[in-house]
């Protein structure tokens, strides 16, 4: 039997574990996000892990997301920002399953911009990633968004988060898509990218800066001028979008974004930001994911 | 048997007929929307009318809303702005039914400030039906908005529709309220109205310039601050109330404004703007909508 530990992304609809040692990753499975589960964590998590537990010397697994909620394996506390790796670290939960201990990351808080309260959970260990893979990004002050259901919009100084902002983007492109009147009209929505379609949403939303007065030409398009299903889907998307993006774009003066994601919906950020000037890159979600739980597991196991 | 006419306000959710004279209504009733026909429209308005058919001499009836629409009785056309009642009346699309001549009257169609089409069908006849209520919206220019599922925002002059915006306020609010991550958190959403957590919203809706970025509040005042299921739902009208009337307000630069629209929504609208010192008053949907279908009846008699 050889040592091993696991590293776990726990989210509301995917469970994904990893058996690592020091050299790397060994395995990596699947199972059911928080929201989706038919039995308890503890009986899950084992499940999953399986014979991996027969046929390593597993003590320790690191688990982060929303296993940390409410709903989760042990509700954790937010870690108040501004906020370091070691700060987040310090917030660790701890409990067990079987012979393993579980260290369970804690999600981060802090004061918007606006003065209302903003969390994430799931993000920060992606974050923290992308500082422990890009050394660049852990002096100075930088802009980094993580486009998803629920965007966020982070802004890091000399490796310490300063505060971030939640946009309500996928979720709410998802939620017009297929239960609004917007997209009902013309038959289905259409899953086909159109690329004109997306360019004009990004250019609406810029003319027309009020999402709530913006969103009913996607209707309007169909009813009037014949805009087909797709053509629709992918002006609603830009809209989203490039609203999403001007809103942060001009609260912190972004040049100069790094985004952590997807690769495609990372994309349509990036032609977003580009329609503004602001240079991108992009790193992959799933790595920096990795590479903050294993910069947790090495921290704790220090 | 006496002479008399029909009047009907046929929108998605329902049909109000009306049995009218000279004098005026002699009797009301109530029938399925066009989204939720069970027979043909003209099946629903034979059985709806009933008797009204064999006690009265009945001519004539005039019908608008979503009864012209694609999915309703006759398509009507949309009539493009800038638009007067008599080029509206100039477009009335005629059927029959049994005896009774059926004039279906057309909606609106415009090209919106951002250069996007719009359209309305049913609110045309609200609006003016205001304007035979009230002879001064008749002369110069008014803003008038009629709040609901799709708000819009009309710009009248010289009792001529010049042009016009639809806002997704009551259908996003309903979309967020019953189906989004915002309100799930704290238990089922809450009808009871939280009057500082609506004045909380319109507030955020000025400092938080982006919609996207401010409503996930509703969800993290629930989870980091403790706010209930009904503070968070009236917190979310604030916000989406606060965003639609800032977003009209200054493209029209509104210090006066109608409302037409239920009474108790209506007062919502008429806070918003009062907060940001425009002066509202109100006229009452139902009545607006006899009003218009009645100045349509007479001019096609004439």
């Amino acid at each position: 039997m050889s040592d091993a530990f696991i590293l776990g992304d726990w989210g509301t609809t995917q469970l994904r574990l990893f058996l690592c040692n020091d050299a790397g990753v060994l395995d990596r499975r699947f199972g059911r996000g928080i929201a989706q589960l038919e039995r308890s964590p503890p009986d899950e998590f084992a499940a999953v892990a399986g014979d991996w537990l027969d046929d390593h010397r597993v003590d320790d697994a690191v688990l982060a997301g929303m296993v940390g909620s409410r709903t989760g394996w042990l509700e954790t506390a937010y870690a108040p920002c501004p906020a370091t790796a070691a700060d987040l670290i310090a917030s660790i939960a701890r409990t067990e399953c079987g012979d393993v201990s579980i260290a369970i990351v804690p999600g981060l808080s802090c004061v918007g911009p606006s003065g209302a309260p903003d969390v994430m959970r799931g993000e920060e260990t992606q974050l923290f990633g992308a500082l422990a893979l890009e050394p660049r990004l852990r002096t100075e002050r930088h802009v980094v968004a993580l486009p998803g259901t629920h965007t966020k919009w982070v802004v890091v100084e000399d490796g310490r988060v300063i505060q971030f902002q939640t946009a309500l983007t996928g979720e709410l492109f998802a939620l017009l898509r297929t239960s609004s009147t917007l997209l009902k009209t013309g038959g289905a929505a259409s899953d086909a990218f159109d690329d004109d379609a997306f360019a004009t949403g990004l250019d609406a939303a810029r003319s027309e800066r009020s999402l709530l007065h913006a969103l009913f030409q996607v209707r309007s398009q169909q009813l009037v001028a014949g805009a087909t299903p797709s053509y629709a889907t992918s002006l609603l998307s830009g809209l989203l979008i490039g609203s999403d993006v001007n809103g942060a774009a001009e609260l912190h003066h972004a040049t100069d974004v790094t985004l952590i994601g997807e690769r495609e919906l990372a994309s349509l950020y990036a032609r977003a930001l580009e329609a503004r000037d602001a240079r991108t890159r992009t790193l992959d979600g799933n790595e920096c994911a990795l590479a903050g739980l294993n910069a947790f597991a090495r921290a704790l196991s220090a």
